[in-house]
């Protein structure tokens, strides 16, 4: 992207976002992120993605940190590295629609308190839902980066991501990123896709993908070749699993070659030992499986989390014996409903409709739930592929079918919100009421500073004491110098 | 390889032979291994190296298992796979040169108890280390997969590696392994090298990596690319770390393209259950540092566990803070030998006189190991780059410096050494007398049934620890640095 060097590949650090996102459900605290911060913002990066996902919620949720306030504290740390956040196009950082003047708000405070690259997504990749991300950001000054959810089906072909790239360029973002949240892209595809958005556009393309599959690593290399721009990596203790993969593996594969990233290993160690003891201390949270390579992602091309949320409900309905029919059943019900992405929430939707229609013994569709009669609705937006008057009918009935924007359907809300939050004495700076508007239902209890943060668990697996004879600090004096040493680990 | 479709990239599955040596301490035993080889011989692997490398040695030291009759087991399971075994050369699969009548003994009885393909390598790519293995493969008839140990020095160019492709190619190999046991090789030296290959000669080029870096996924797409025709991974249970790039990873990202393996990932998930199965029991052998991105690796250039060793031998001398001096003269001594690759034995030859070099007090090479002025003398072979006369004065002062094959200073043995073994009552199969040759030692006992196998440990996580329990690996920090520590020995 610098005009000095057009072949340099970027890095967008992920460890504060989607890497404990992925692997320690969204816990990290700001507390420990902002040291992290200090030692990253030397290093070098294109951007950290370290707000938005599903940060927000756990922030208020689960860490009694208020997430506007870790912003600007992240902020304060990097003079030189650009904030990146994760925007979920018209939901923001909830699970569902809100009316534009709330999006607008919304961005603008999250520009205003420090976020520089907005990544604007959306689970259809219905740019309708998008698009006032798109002029809210815009009207900010900031950078879009418009994103592809990938997946894969009959109808989601690489002509079809590439004619969306060029849609999105013409909404005027200033990236693309190609949004793989279930590491499913392979390297072949990955070429392909690349190759053909820059044959047609020209912005800088990032690819995002999780090691899930174990494939990311070989998709980023294909990437690499194709000559993508910008690459989502984690620091190392953090990477690789449900994950991306590793920040100073991905450096050190380019150093020295036409793509390097111009970062330095030396200090990406620095970061790196950091990370670790970050590691030990969120330990408790980590299971071992989401480190994994899950190849049931590459059998039944399933995301990683689906099938163990399957077999949950399937339990819970004594009827585990019937998963094997369950998982022949989702590629039914999502060809019926037009081929979603499997992403949260479309993956719950699809997952939960093919055990109701297993089930039912076959009678399909005589049991719906709300979420896909809304779907078939329109109020998620467009599915990818047109659903049939046979299954729309057996669905809804007769009822109709939206063909605005769902958001057009919202009355804007954020002032009689604001009157509300106010009112409840919950708003002692303007960005409290977008926290009240994104969640209801908890922010009361955490504007009121009535909640506490949990308890980091315990490992899972007892980690056994240091034995007594091991002192766990000690300093050292050798020829009067005096060295530090301290376990920081026993196993 | 077929001649139907050229561009077929076939596996080589280690998940028997070098997974379990780099993950679980070599410790699975045969009883495991014979269901695992049933499943499978159905997949259509290339070949499954299963046999050989540190195995032999682990089988009669710790599981009492033979591993004569391993082979034949393994054998009478796998009717369509190839057995392939890792022969060190002159070495065998031992750790020191053998006379050539031993060499040839051995390498008859294994291709006659079942070994297909033998992979024969020598630690510093001295071919007249390999030629007697590879004469006597040759006899047997089977299959000599000639082998290049790559390592990362000045004289180690693509342009020299290629040209040792190109002699052993005349040497009758029938195929060409790249071999990156420390995780080094990066994506655009493996295009290089593999181009360069298949530019001058006409076999079948294996890649073999370890994880170790995070960058073998890369470094495996590269060689894709580059036409490479075997690659050699794991199935996930035993994958990553310091083991391979995952078999079910490798074998979906190129299914349907013209690469394609031709495995059927439902056959490979068969097989992964079981292996899920053997991971939980062999979990308490299983090291989480070996499972993780080590970057030390990538900043100093040394494989995994070359860091923790050192470490351990500075603490013996309580000089823990000599550590990065230590860093620094290891690439020192490496040139003045003339840059041998990393690997057992010459990791430790070089690791250990680095640490002699800087505990004098810069008056280095004032106290030499033996090992290194055998090295010096020529007795492992010929250096990579010549050793400057300087040097070996240093070392060796005057003493003469060998020039022919070391083994040809060896008497033959294997006559001698079958009637000291029938004398001691030793001798029930033919192949005992090589078990004795290799392992005196050990064998007797083994070969008398006084050894017992060891037990598989406890979970290190959930093991209780008593207070007498000296951690084997720890995480230590030093001047806010961490490095890995594995305790070797205890005094
Ligand atoms: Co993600
Ligand atoms: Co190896």
């Amino acid at each position: 992207m610098s005009a000095a060097n057009p072949k340099r590949v970027h890095i967008t650090d992920t460890t504060l976002r989607d890497a404990h996102q992925s692997l320690i459900a969204t816990r990290m605290r700001t507390e420990d992120m902002i040291p992290l911060a200090r030692k990253m913002d030397d290093v070098g990066f294109f951007s950290l993605e370290a707000w938005g996902g599903a940060t927000f919620d756990s922030c208020i949720r689960f860490l009694n940190d208020d997430p506007w306030e870790r912003l600007r504290d992240l902020k304060a740390e990097l003079s030189r590295t650009p904030i990146q956040m994760l925007l979920r196009g018209q939901n923001l950082v909830g699970y569902r629609h809100y009316p534009d003047d709330v999006v607008e708000r919304f961005v603008d405070a999250a520009y205003k308190n420090g976020v520089d690259i907005f990544r604007v997504f959306d689970a259809l990749n219905d740019i309708r839902n998008m698009e006032k991300a798109f002029s809210s950001v815009k009207a900010a000054g900031a950078h879009i980066q418009g994103t592809i959810s990938y997946t894969t089906s009959p109808v989601h072909t690489t002509a079809k991501f590439v004619e969306m790239a060029e849609e999105l360029s013409a909404r005027g973002c200033d990236s693309i990123c190609i949004k793989d949240m279930a590491g499913l892209i392979m390297p072949d595809a990955t070429r392909d896709l690349i190759s053909g958005i820059k044959e047609r556009i020209d912005l800088p393309v990032c690819l995002h993908s999780h090691s899930t599959s174990g494939i990311a690593p070989m998709s980023y290399q294909a990437a690499i070749e194709a000559g993508v721009d910008i690459l989502d990596t984690a620091m190392s203790p953090f990477a690789l699993g449900t994950s991306q993969p590793p920040t100073e593996s991905v450096v050190a594969a380019l150093a020295g070659t036409p793509q390097d990233t111009g970062i330095d290993l030396h200090a990406l160690r620095r970061v790196r030992d950091l990370c670790l003891r970050l590691r030990e201390k969120y330990g408790g949270l980590l299971d071992p499986i989401s480190e994994r390579v899950d190849s049931d992602v590459l059998v039944y091309q399933l995301p990683g989390g689906m099938i163990s949320n399957l077999v949950s409900q399937l339990k819970e309905q004594d009827a585990l014996n019937r998963l094997e029919e369950v998982l022949e059943e989702i590629p039914r019900v999502r060809a019926n409903l037009g081929y979603p992405p499997l992403v949260t929430p479309t993956s719950q939707i699809v997952g939960t409709q093919a055990v109701l229609n297993v089930l039912m013994g076959g009678d399909r569709y005589s049991n719906v739930t709300k979420e896909v009669k809304d779907y078939v609705r329109g109020l998620y937006g467009r599915s990818p592929a047109p659903i049939t008057d046979e299954i729309r009918h057996l669905i809804i009935g007769d009822e109709e079918v939206i063909t605005v924007r769902p958001a057009d359907l919202l009355e804007p809300a954020y002032q009689k919100m604001r009157e509300q939050a106010e009112k409840e004495g919950l708003v002692r700076k303007e960005e409290d009421v977008l926290t009240y508007i994104l969640y209801p239902a908890i922010a009361p209890s955490f504007l009121k500073g009535e909640r506490k943060p949990e308890l980091i668990p315990e490992r899972r697996a007892s980690a056994p004491a240091s034995p007594a004879d091991i002192p766990s600090f000690m300093e050292v004096e050798v020829d009067g110098e005096i060295f530090s040493v301290r376990i920081v680990s026993v196993e």
